[in-house]
């Protein structure tokens, strides 16, 4: 039942609510023992704020909820893979396995560093890839 | 009068506020027009958040000052270099100008990624250094 589409599908949820608060759709969970301990979509436009990418709210989040600042029982599940910003930040919380759905292969971590994420963090990419670059697609599309 | 040097000063000042308050010493101020529009010092133990570095605050902070998300005419002063998590920021942010005291060979972001900042972003190094890492050995020296 708790698999990582499961989880991603709620990430989608979360990006969805971006894409209709006129938002960049993208969305982030963090799950901790198969309980969601966060849920954060992309604010930049709402906040003005660059910092403001789903992965940085739901880890402020998710560090608040848990009262410590390391996050290595947790898994975060983002709609995108996360850009060096989001990835050095998830270095520093440790944060124990990231799963992601679409590559970014202009800003994401992995075309930009070999060495941004922990080296004890679990990496799954992939999962339900068309249904994040569909949203992000017609976001862009209606920007045009 | 507005040196490197002149700013670099009052980074130094809030890196030693940092440090008073058992922070990791290390602070950073924006600049606009040689008029300072925020200042900041590592507040990660205090706010319990891997994302509160200086340089993130202080992104935060110049962004409402100016209420804009642009920094392009913009220098950060920060007294150690910034890490992937704050270039990725200082990217996205597309700030004018980086002046930093002491390289950080473990983590910063020139060790991890050529591309981690904007190409229009100038960068001068090592201002102050000898201050900045006065303050970080000492630092850590009482924590042994």
């Amino acid at each position: 039942m708790f698999t990582s589409e499961y989880f991603m599908k709620i990430a989608l949820k979360e990006a969805e609510k971006a894409y209709k608060l006129n938002e960049v759709p993208i969305g982030a969970i963090i799950v901790c023992n198969n309980q969601i301990i966060a849920k954060a979509h992309n604010q930049t436009e709402l906040l003005n704020d660059v910092t403001a990418h789903a992965e940085i709210l739901a880890i402020t989040a998710a560090q608040e909820y848990l009262q410590t600042k390391i996050l290595n029982k947790c898994t975060l599940y983002v709609t995108l893979e996360p850009c060096l910003m989001c990835a050095g930040a998830l270095y520093w919380s440790r944060i124990g396995k990231i799963v992601f759905a679409a590559f970014d292969y202009k800003r994401g971590y992995s075309t930009l560093s070999t060495k941004a994420l922990h080296n004890k963090t679990e990496i799954e990419s992939g999962v339900l890839q068309e249904e994040a670059l569909f949203l992000m697609k017609e976001f862009f599309k209606s920007k045009r």
